[in-house]
């Protein structure tokens, strides 16, 4: 894998190439307010490697990057002063993914907004969980 | 911060009085099966000690989390075979929170099922993204 992707807009971010609105920057990773928010302070936080998806990357370099979740999502909220917020990280085209580059949604939440997930909660058949279990299992 | 909550459900998963389907277990964490999926193999990552946002997690106990998410997203995308993969956490109930114990949905997606995020996304005006950067920033 390339530590950069020619083509992909977030390594020219990460890389300075492309100006962003930053909040956190470390060795690792940038944090960034995305341009087309879905409410104020919706921001982006990257690893400044490129990897596409976060199946491909290790738990360690994951762990590097979600440890600043949390100071970052006190740190917006209190800005926009909203009072909810959601994480969100989308893998593949059928998950909502556009940007071929993992990053962490971070998006401030207030009630009424018309924001969040689509929430179609079904239910499993008599025996069909356990079989999903198993097959969860036999893979890890 | 107590270690359990004597009426939070997923305290009572985590310490097995209520059964749960598990996919992963270990000192630190569990992993459980939705019992209301949004796709099969809709699968919950909780910490076993009680807390109920990310902001109130340190950066080590959140990586300590979500250092288990490629792993078992790889192994639940194949278990059901599906192409994509949502993770999602929640923080307030305005933010869709309904368990007030931090967990990270990890949600199977394919082509036209019908889920995902609800993606109004909007734009700054002029100086407006500098301002809520600086607001971030002064409280990083």
């Amino acid at each position: 894998m390339s530590t950069s992707s020619s083509d992909c807009i977030f390594c020219k971010i990460a890389s300075g190439a492309i100006p962003s609105a930053s909040v956190h920057e470390d060795a690792d990773c940038l944090a960034f307010l995305d341009i087309a928010p879905l409410s104020e302070g919706h921001t982006l936080l990257i690893p400044k490697r490129h990897v596409a998806r976060i199946e491909e990357m290790s738990g360690e370099d994951v762990a590097r990057l979600t440890r600043h979740l949390p100071r970052l999502a006190e740190a917006i909220r209190s800005a926009v002063g909203a009072t909810g917020l959601n994480i969100l990280q989308n893998n593949g085209r059928e998950s909502g993914q556009a940007v071929f580059h993992v990053h962490f949604h971070l998006i401030p939440r207030r009630a009424d907004d018309g924001l969040g997930y689509r929430w179609n909660a079904g239910k499993y058949a008599e025996g069909r969980a356990e079989q999903i279990r198993a097959a969860i299992r036999s893979r890890l």
